[in-house]
Formats: C-alpha cells, sequence, structure tokens
C-alpha cells in the first residue's frame, strides 16, 4: 500500500478528481458502528458549494448508516487498491469488519465523524446537503466540506466500472486550455 | 472521421458505456431546431428500466429543447473527436449551427425526433422518463429506449473531464469477473 502525503486541496475543484467517473470509496459511521462501500453512480452537480449527487441504494447496508449520520467521507482509491475495490463491492457490512478483515486504516477527518481511508489518493468529508430525494430517488446530495488530496502524482489512476466484473483504468492526459473560451474552463 | 459500423445493443447494459463517467455529447430538436451540448455531469441510476440522470443547467441552450420535447440522444464521443468536443462547449447553439460548424452528420433515430451523431461510437436515444426534479436540481431522469453501439472495437476510448482545459483518456481494460459473487456482477 502506498504512503501518500496529503494537503488540504480547494474544495471547489475537486471536480478534477471526481468528474471522471472514477469508482470511489464511501466511509461512514454512526453510533459507533463503521462501514465502507464501493459506489459508481455519483455526479458533480455544483463547483459552489462543492455538491456531489450519489445514488445509494437503501439495500446497502451503509444507507442507514449515512442518513442517519448526515455525513460520509468519499474516498478515492488507485489501481494498486482494485482488489480490496472488489472485495468491499461483493461483501456487506451486516457481516464482517471490512477495515479490519481488509486491512485498512481508520484516519481521523477534520469534520465529520465518519472514519478517512489512509491507503486512498483522496478524502473527502462530506455533510448531507439535500436529503429530500433519498426517498424516492436513492439519491443523497453530499457537500465536500474538506479535500485532503495527495501531493503526487497530480492525477490518480483510477479504476472506472463497465459492468460485468471488468473495470477501466484511467490512461494519459491531454489538455486543451487553449482552445477553451476562459468563462468555459 | 470514423465510419462505425453500428449495432442494436440492449438497453439494459448500456452502462459499459456510461457508468465509467465519460463526456458525452447530447443532441436535441425541437420545432426543426437541433442542437448538440456537452456533458460530464450524469449519472446511471437504474438498468431496468435503463435511467440516466443529467445535470443540464437552465442556461444551456439545449435545456428548453430538450425540456419541451421531452427527449434527446446521449452520444458516446472516441477521443478522435476531441476537438469536436471542446468546441462544442465552448460555443453556444444560440448563435450557431453547431452540426454544420463542425461538419457532423445527423443520423435519424429510430424512436426520437432528436438526431443522432453519426460520427460518435454510440447513440442512446433517450425519452425524459421524470421531469419533477428538473425545476429545482436541473436534472433530468431519460430513461435509454434504444441503443446503438459500433461493433469494435469492444470498448471506446473516451474522453472524461476533470476542469481547467484537461481530460483524461480511458486506459487499459481489466477483469476482475473471478472475484465477483454473481449476484453482485
Amino acid at each position: 500500500m502506498k504512503n501518500y502525503k496529503k494537503r488540504d486541496f480547494p474544495v471547489d475543484t475537486v471536480r478534477r478528481f471526481l468528474e471522471p467517473g472514477p469508482i470511489v470509496l464511501i466511509s461512514s459511521q454512526y453510533k459507533g458502528e463503521s462501514n465502507i462501500m464501493t459506489l459508481g453512480w455519483q455526479t458533480v452537480i455544483s463547483f459552489e458549494p462543492s455538491l456531489v449527487t450519489c445514488f445509494i441504494w437503501d439495500q446497502n447496508y451503509s444507507y442507514e448508516l449515512i442518513r442517519k449520520s448526515k455525513e460520509c467521507v468519499i474516498n478515492l482509491p488507485e489501481v494498486h487498491m482494485l482488489d480490496a475495490v472488489v472485495a468491499i463491492g461483493n461483501s456487506t457490512g451486516a457481516e464482517i469488519d471490512k477495515f479490519e478483515k481488509l486491512d485498512l486504516t481508520q484516519a481521523k477527518a477534520s469534520i465529520v465523524k465518519a472514519p478517512m481511508i489512509k491507503e486512498c489518493y483522496a478524502n473527502f468529508e462530506c455533510k448531507l446537503y439535500d436529503s429530500k430525494l433519498i426517498k424516492n430517488y436513492s439519491l443523497f446530495v453530499f457537500e465536500v466540506v474538506k479535500a485532503h488530496v495527495a501531493t503526487s502524482p497530480r492525477y490518480p489512476k483510477t479504476v472506472h466500472y463497465t459492468g460485468d466484473g471488468v473495470f477501466m483504468l484511467s490512461g494519459e492526459h491531454v489538455s486543451r486550455k487553449k482552445q477553451f473560451r476562459p468563462e468555459c474552463l
């Protein structure tokens, strides 16, 4: 496992990491019980405030932990954690302690009570911003209130799910900045 | 531009292409007027029905075309179209005809009136499934009602936006299918 050095990152620019669509790990805690789930169904919907909408199924063990605690951490794993990602997605917190079973380290967050996963490239502390879409749509609108991001590499090597057990790994980065109008960046 | 051979694709498995989080091109038409917009803020939320939630800002010229026609096509570009993607995102249909200006070909869809972009790897015909989140959240819940997908390559080389004019290109694909429980695939 990598031992990242992390720094505070402006919350209004976490799109750099979330907008490309990677699999993330959601960690949560409620009344002393913690859990981790995998998530690929999320999208950025605002920069300021920094909002991310996550589809969390009510059959997920984390659903109630997050709904009741009104917070979570969105953790961003790199490809070296792929087997842990698969194991997390294929087990339930109702049966095992995923932190212990997968030898993952809980790091204390600054603002929320949910633990951060130390082995991840980035950790985004989130507060539930809007709960009105949970009941009918399973959509949780979170505000990223604090971001901890590895100082290197500049872009993480993320994993993106395509279904059927197959993951796409992030490739090279290319800039087209010169072709953008300033207001469109 | 590539000249793809396309086939019908099961709509309940379009996650293969949308869940990894690529930039897509939304084409729309209302009362004879058509437009194209870029979108990176979308997420799958259901397989059956095949639902995709898209954040479309009310300042986008396409917003009213889609809201009024209640349909669109989600087109998936590969990296060879990157400059067209940037040009589409940095111009407005209020001023130019993007199909004409960018020399893109309108292909007739099977079910919806909105045109498909022939030069894209895949075209997903969509009907507005739920309009209740448009007003307060700018979220359009679409049902993919018909999917046209290139017969090759098996996985497209997609572009994923990170902000600041920088795109991540999709990399290699790896399978972990043997580590999945059948019900989790």
